[in-house]
């Protein structure tokens, strides 16, 4: 069984604080992980290159904040990254006050960043030169997910790697999945958002139309999510405002996972797919939905909001 | 509380099986559903212009076979029919021999039929200008939930009609939705189908690019199935061979439900869409799609068979 | 030779000017057609539903103003229709004082509109049963072809039929084909508009790109234009706006073919697509992409403007 | 005026053959255009890794064999590649044997790859470390072009540089478009096949569609051409078989522009944009259609084989 909750490992981490861990990426993620790390017992030492982001966890108990990513990494067994692209994580290891400058040898790196899978295998290379062991482990669950710790992890990497990483993963997440070798645990996620960027805005089209030929959207809404067209994005996070309450649709499509974020993952994946010649029929068309949205005034909304565009609005 | 389960009318059914019930065509889909009516102690007269098709429940106790739908309507209170097409259901209501030159006034006239919305507003005009009356009810659920008597219906029309039509339906089905106006039954089905069409390839795409990049199928399945790329694709109709047991991808594509299916509901949905100006940009590409998979070679197969084409074949 | 051009017939129509003449549907391009037919000696009596549209025509010397689509087609041994539909032209045909209550007997009914394939087929069955001609002659040229007298026109029906439509046809346009049986017109006029639709987006994707990344506008069209990516909507009706002078895009998107015209031309194309099993994959995205656009601010714009939608506009 | 033709130049190129020439890459194309650079005077020292490549061209009178890149560019004025990927670019410059190995300081190196631009700025940057001067300069015309000598180069780079890369460009093209800085060239040609990639479909599909409909090929293609569907798709390189001589299309779809080949240029004009935001609705479908091809048994035919894929094929 692939699958672990954070149930089983309660004891371990109430008994293995002894870690020295260092996180550096403090926004809307990181900040929320770090929150349950030492909400949970974990001292955290932090680092973002935005002050305003370092002072929003400064006052967090057990939180210790550093002035670079090689001031946080000294001494540290595990060092976690949550920042938005490859390029940057690379960068945030290899600057001159990077992590390599300040990590320990035999030192864990681990990766939650969601990133390109060949990067993960080029960030893990150049850990393996340093002596250094890295996993990639990017999540799932979103904002609400780190906030709660209900996070899932997929795992890219040694075995014995992930299970020295489980007790710091589990105080911020609820599932663990191993997935394979370095990058496999971006694979996954990509995979998964590829399906997240297609099906919400198939949910969209569908209720629009059932909405326009005057449909009841709670009444459609529940024959979907006991049919054969039920998925997260119409039984959890459904786009159609006041279908649900306290999802983004209902909120003016604030907050939630941002049309840019989900049109970076499935430029991931396009390029993953492009590596192996794998074609994308409907993601690469998502993928395009996605940008054009975002060049038309759509740029700052949860990824539901494609129910708005197509729904259409006076000028 | 719409839902409604098909135990709430056990009692129902057990004491009111005096209805005189006709249906009409036995296709896949209609042979079982009389299998169930009669199975449940409904009496019905049966016709399909296939002898063959007629031949299949010539045997059920309880079923009585006829030599036209006119023949099989006469002093019916109910005729329920169960066609390929809107303009099938149409001529079988019109002909020289059809269902409206037997069946009595005031009957109910049930179809269950996937066809254009607009055909079934057309089909309630001419049932009430016959002083018949009229309620579309299409069903989801497949060949599987045929078989099973656990259909859903999604039902158009007035309300004290579907309470006259619950009885016999229930024996049929696990779930009635009543969706509003005659014609609202066709549009539910047609949005939830539209749904799926386009999870179904989205599953697909995603599926086989993480299978490409050497990722588990069963570990992937597990993933997205507790992660936000859930759906009824993944979890209960997973298309790549081998992941799900007793599902279409894993017995050849054998059976199911086939892409030609698919095809004319996702025409459909374009059809009405067409008709409200709603755009459906991953609708009418999952829609070409399947289209050009009855072209190559795939029309007799189930619709996951889109993972196959993804994948690829050497010729 | 297929290809007719007006000269041929310049004899001919200076001649043969004794037919009683009708046109009905006096909108952008009606207008204009008879327009071209009056200042070429040809009567001709007019009617349009719209006073405003009928006002437009009432000065022109040999233009005479009627009151129905009866009382026009009167005495008429050609009637001609330019209207929006094809519904529009079977109510204009078969109304209280519609065409069959004026037209004589084995007079020649010429409908220019574009509309269905099949409905012009309906049209002409219901013109025999009348004992009235039919052919369907839509047109390519726009605007500015029905201004300057220089339409395509594509016919379908009988070659005697088309003989005699000549005279008239050369004083509003430059070429004729017959394009085989009655709705022949009409399919080649789709099968046109459908490249015309895919091939107008890609080239403002393909200009949006090269503009994004530094390329002078004029400069990547000389490019295009004497490579493989020519094609009319590069080098005649280029979609950015300075690049050509007196084409839509230079004066704000203004005139022109616009979007909900090709959005129903691509929309009838799907239809025959539909009914013959051919899958159109970029033609559906093409007509989702444009009712998408009509949506969202853009539905008076000539459809060259999907150039703004992928540049983007802040809000 | 920025188009150039070879005519411009014939004076200047019979004078001025002293350069000592160097050409990398022998295939399709570059076997093609080392034929004609000693077939009008020049001398050509020749390298390709593949030996019957090298082969093919040792015959040439004028053409010297050399036995690495390194060993090619010694002496050399001028170095042209004509390779199929930037990775392999870069390999033939930095490898040990590699160009950087040979050329003389202050010579000039003319890439005629077709290339990421990205990865032009990179050649450019490389080479200008080592005292090497670089212009991008990617051809059209194809085969045909390469063979008659009528390539159109589209030139990135510093206008002294193209200046002194005119004399031996025009013996191998028409044309040439100096198109800005360094990587610019990419650009052009990138975009103008993005075009290319996506006319070509919907020609197929409107084709397709009017032949299912009735409609004669030949007659559909003669409209086509004279109205606003015309394109080099329909004009130049019909893709239905029969319509015009001497295309791919009317010799089984051999020879041409292979499917791989748009599908990679596809994806570098993908990754392009990708890196600037801007959406390509249809050109992201049309990439993934053209992979779908490969995948499918079509990977070694020309690209308007589409067409055979929307037609359908018994299997």
């Amino acid at each position: 069984m692939i699958l672990r909750t954070a149930r089983s490992f309660v004891k371990t981490f109430q008994t293995r604080n002894s870690s020295n861990v260092s996180f550096i990426g403090l926004g809307q993620m990181g900040a929320r992980m770090v929150k349950n790390l030492t909400s949970k017992g974990q001292e955290v030492k932090v680092f973002d290159i935005v002050p305003a982001a370092l002072n929003s966890v400064a006052n967090l108990k057990g939180a210790q904040v550093c002035s670079s990513p090689k001031d946080a990494a000294k001494d540290a067994n595990i060092v976690i990254t949550m920042l938005p692209t490859g390029d940057i994580v690379k960068d945030t290891l290899l600057a001159d006050n990077g992590i390599l400058k300040g990590i320990p040898k035999k030192s864990l790196f681990i990766d939650c960043s969601t990133i390109e899978p060949k990067m993960a295998q080029e960030l893990s290379k150049i850990s393996k030169e340093n002596d250094v062991r890295y996993i990639d482990a990017p999540v799932s669950g979103g904002v609400t997910g780190a906030e709660k710790g209900t996070l899932t992890f997929m795992v890219g990497g040694c075995k014995n790697d992930l299970k020295e990483a489980e007790p710091v993963l589990n105080k911020m997440g609820a599932k663990i999945f191993p997935c394979g070798d370095i990058g496999a645990g971006q694979i996954a996620k990509l995979c998964n958002n590829l399906i997240l960027g297609i099906t919400m805005i198939g949910t969209c089209e569908a209720m629009n139309l059932g909405i326009k030929l005057g449909l009841d959207p709670k009444l459609l809404t529940n024959i979907v999510n006991v049919s054969t067209g039920r998925s997260w994005s119409s039984d959890t996070y459904n786009p159609v405002p006041g279908v649900m309450p306290d999802v983004p649709s209902s909120k003016g499509y604030e907050g939630g996972f941002s049309v840019p974020l989900i049109a970076k993952d499935l430029g991931l994946a396009e390029a993953a797919a492009l590596s192996c010649g794998t074609p994308l029929l409907l993601g690469a068309l998502a993928h395009q939905i996605y940008r054009a949205l975002i060049l038309n005034g759509y740029g700052d909304k949860d990824f539901a909001v494609v129910y708005e565009f197509l729904k259409g609005q006076s000028k």
